[in-house]
């Protein structure tokens, strides 16, 4: 039952300029549709490409958006992770921060492994059946933990942005 | 803190004939009456098993459901992957996206790692101490990209089954 | 794209006696602000310690909370996991299912690998890059399945503490 | 700016037999598409009708559905009711519960009045400008407090009929 | 159809003493279950009361709790309002805002009238066939808007009291 | 109990040009600043007003923003409803769909009145104590039923705007 190989593998996504990626995990063919409509709803003004992989029938990678280099970006990515029923969304002129919630109700979507614009790296296990995405590795490790003085020029930071009051 | 040896291995899920599978990753006690009473609620006349990885105390395997050969598929399942505080649902008459909300908003509910009807292999840590899920693998890898008449298609069947307006 | 050369390691996290840990990815510098908040505002009256791991720039680790005990043993958590992108909060008096689906809402969260008051171990990816969260071993395998009198002593039990109705 | 003349009206709502009806305010144009595609996803096996009051430009009542019959009800309640952004839904097959959550979560959705089998009847206010439902008398009022031999039967019978575990 | 006398009444509510009450529209017999541990899972600690008016059949008003004041405060709110399927819980040693979220979830909620301390009036409409709901005079109206100086100090005082970064 | 005198009466709100409002029902002290983040957080670039009305104590009128016409006009609308708890938002060059689930899941919010840029009447309650929401009439009554060539058109629109796939 457990007996075949597997190969673990790094790879690594390329993000097109100023975009960030969410990579998550869905189920059912309509997963292409519900996606762009949802952030479709959401961020009207967004430039954003998803593509999505099927995983039985035709196994293609489907794809929508409003944006040509995204798409085609979402596109690479998911021939480069290569794993059943993954989706890669990238934007543009938006965060991941306004569409994640929408995002994570969606009805198909089952989980979101990462939301960056960090140099990401997707682990993947490959075996004779096919690819699976078992992590990410999202920018880099910590270098140390924040002074008192971090602690305040990041909260005064937030406040500047508009983003906390 | 690392130097402990690690097996990663594939599990190959066996799926009852029409059914579809979820699993995920919960915490607590009360997870399987939880679970069972949110399908319940949701799709009342679907045929249905789960079961649930106990990791502590007595370390049981729990299960519920209404369908005695969901519920032993599932139960089956959780002995193949064998990692605690998983659970793993199989439903008949019913598809997950008709539950997959609810079961992300049930209270102890972490992660879903996936829902499908394609061939499934969990991909497993395992050490001295028990075993955990890594991901999984979906059915196949995409062969292509779609084209502008598949894409057309795939709307028009969407609107024909009447999922799309 | 995938040649570069990855460890897999476990770790296991040291949580505080008489405390639960919760684990989890998210984006974006606010992080540490809103699981605060969220935190604070679903159960006022817990003990708690939040740590987050910035992925760029200063790649600070951040932190929040009202126990000094939790606080650190977060950062040391942190420290030991150094995967960018990811949180760790320890909680005492109160237990993750009095938060976890806020967490979940929280606009930033991406998923959640675990919830527990298990031995736990984190499996992660380390490559030229950083480092990423897999998956996690949650307690001990599963030893046997429940027989129907374990199934009603569970129902009894949960009455009895007035989890179920 | 409060000075015009309001009435207050009783709208009965026609239910057709063994059907449950939901009521709730919306608003934007899509209102009709997204709650038929809401539906339709979880509870495909259901016969329903939906309609919805548009406010502006045409000021039509649209409508969607699968059963003749509960499209024309739910048409007729939108003209008996005949206030804007409001929706009507009824169902056969199913029930509001399972199908409730979702509703809550369709973007444009602001609230649901009820989700009975009641005989109902909706409150209006009218005014020149037009109409808005201020509430509803969903059945009737209570005769009395429950007794515990009410509370253990009605838990027996939740448990009879698979509701509660 | 809409010829029948309405009588617009306002309910007094008698809050106990430091309690928080919450009022809401519902349906379904398993409500008061659902309520019930709903909240119990989320504020374990919390002393609470929950009634329910039943709406067809018995028509008795349902109750649950851990507080036999707060339990008898909620029956003597649910007889004083009498509409059918609305329900009341008293809380204390907690906040509304604990579990707000998650009564927005508990599957046949449609909605919350009000969370309050304050005094509280319930303006209710009346037909032959019941009474239901219409909206709540939650404490006092607005006296004036406040001064920058007034803005300082709020944010201040929830930095204070901690439910603010 | 319900003998006091009650007063109805419509209020026209004063909605600014090229704007949405959205009002609804809260609690708590930390809503104005729990609503103004959640808005920042998913529509950075929208501008946008709100008020609130404090409920006891010095029962001022709070307000957050980022544009002086939307706040003052928020601020003029609850002056004008003059009701405890509820809040008003105005927003222009972003609509009500982009943020309303967020809204909804602010944790002190209890429910949402309407969404809407139509002409808009807020039917209020007037007791000795204050004054209460009880519905709003949004735009027009209903003209007429749709046709099926409206219908055609309707979801042709959605497509050529890009809303629906």
């Amino acid at each position: 039952m457990s007996i075949e190989k597997i190969n673990i593998k790094a790879i690594r996504i390329k993000i097109p300029k100023d975009s960030n990626v969410i990579i998550g995990q869905t189920h059912f063919i309509k997963s292409i549709e519900d996606l762009y409509e949802a952030i479709v709803t959401i961020i009207p003004k967004a430039k954003f490409g998803i593509a999505f992989c099927e995983a039985s029938g035709a196994c293609l990678i489907r794809y929508e958006g409003n944006d040509e280099e995204l798409i085609n970006a979402a596109i690479e990515a998911c021939k480069d992770i290569a794993a059943g029923h993954i989706f890669v969304i990238f934007i543009r002129e938006a965060y991941p921060i306004n569409i994640l919630n929408t995002i994570k109700n969606v009805q198909e979507v089952c989980t979101i492994f990462c939301a960056t614009a960090n140099p990401l790296e997707v682990i993947i296990a490959e075996t004779e059946q096919g690819r699976g995405i078992l992590g990410v590795i999202d920018g880099s490790s910590p270098k140390g933990v924040e002074t008192h003085e971090d602690k305040e020029n990041s909260i005064k930071f937030l406040r500047q942005i508009g983003y906390k009051k």
